[in-house]
């Protein structure tokens, strides 16, 4: 994408500096490949600037987003940048090792939005990826409505990705920054397999 | 996204392995956001393979891309995963240190995808990043037909991503898999303007 310029610059009372450095809520969502993989190449940006940066990974499958994880947890620990603090389902919320129940599944994926709720409050990170978040929202385990006031109210300038299919419509209207990854294309559809290295 | 099974199985002769490491040609087109951090984080899987990384980078300014090469060098150098070497237009071909003629410009990334065509045929890497490399395309400045050619006749199991708007239809063709990330809403749109951690 290139640096462009602003198409128009708003009446809103703001300099261009707090115009800058406004919080954004992005979301990435739609059919194709790349919501949560530019998600994470975000968070590289932002572990670049030196921010704090937290993952919420609402994904069930431990081999998803190993070479993520690895990779945030090398830059983490690597002494430049920011830190990188991964919550994952299946530890601390333990969304795989209980019995697969759905009540324990929305039970883990509340209590995992309610960790969130606490960080926003107490402006623990400075990028929040919620990875695949837009499903328990879909499965009602997590109410839009109290995740859509929960952003808009955020304090400080924390900004928030929220990926996966079919997100919300009041969330997306909420959002500065919606993404449709349209699938064009998918080796799946000719029988290809996912891959290491690739898919995970 | 799930990590589905193939919709239907291909008499193509080959066994699931073979099918599962087949090399991939991905294509990140259209005008949304996350066409470059998908592929970079895509990179970081493979890095976390152990696997060589190559990022060719077609894009001008010295300020893009910043996060993603610093993440990328730590990662590269971290002693864990594999290697990632990083080509930029500016430096080994100049793009942004000669005075801006386009015949200049037309010769760097001619001189770029030299490079790639020598180190596809070396089977140097394992992933290739062509970051924004549509574009030496579109302008005319590189062979549509000869990145095809030479991308559908690369040995051993090279996986390649080329990232950029106006993706040629030849080469979404050739591609394996081709996503689109579409613009639903950004916020450029309201005036706000690129900012550090997101954008670079």
């Amino acid at each position: 994408m290139p640096k462009g310029q602003p198409e128009y610059v708003p009446q809103d009372g703001l300099t261009t500096r707090q115009r800058r450095n406004r919080p954004l809520l992005m979301v990435h969502t739609g059919p194709g490949k790349g919501k949560s993989t530019a998600a994470f190449g975000t968070a590289m940006r932002a572990w670049s600037q030196g921010w704090p940066v937290g993952v919420f990974q609402f994904v069930k499958s431990a081999k998803w987003r190993i070479g993520e994880e690895r990779a945030l947890r090398v830059l983490g620990d690597s002494g430049e940048g920011g830190s990188v603090t991964w919550h994952k389902m299946g530890e601390g919320w333990s969304w795989i090792q209980r019995p697969g129940s759905e009540e324990n599944h929305a039970a883990d994926a509340a209590e995992g939005w309610a960790q969130i709720k606490r960080d926003l409050a107490a402006e623990r990170y400075r990028l929040y990826v919620l990875d695949e978040f837009t499903y328990p929202m879909k499965w009602g385990w997590v109410d839009v409505d109290d995740v859509v006031r929960t952003l808009a109210e955020r304090p400080g300038t924390q900004h928030v990705i929220v990926t996966g299919r079919d997100a919300a419509s009041e969330l997306c209207a909420a959002a500065d920054l919606v993404t449709e990854m349209g699938k064009v294309k998918h080796p799946m559809d000719n029988g290809q397999k996912g891959q290491r290295g690739i898919e995970w």
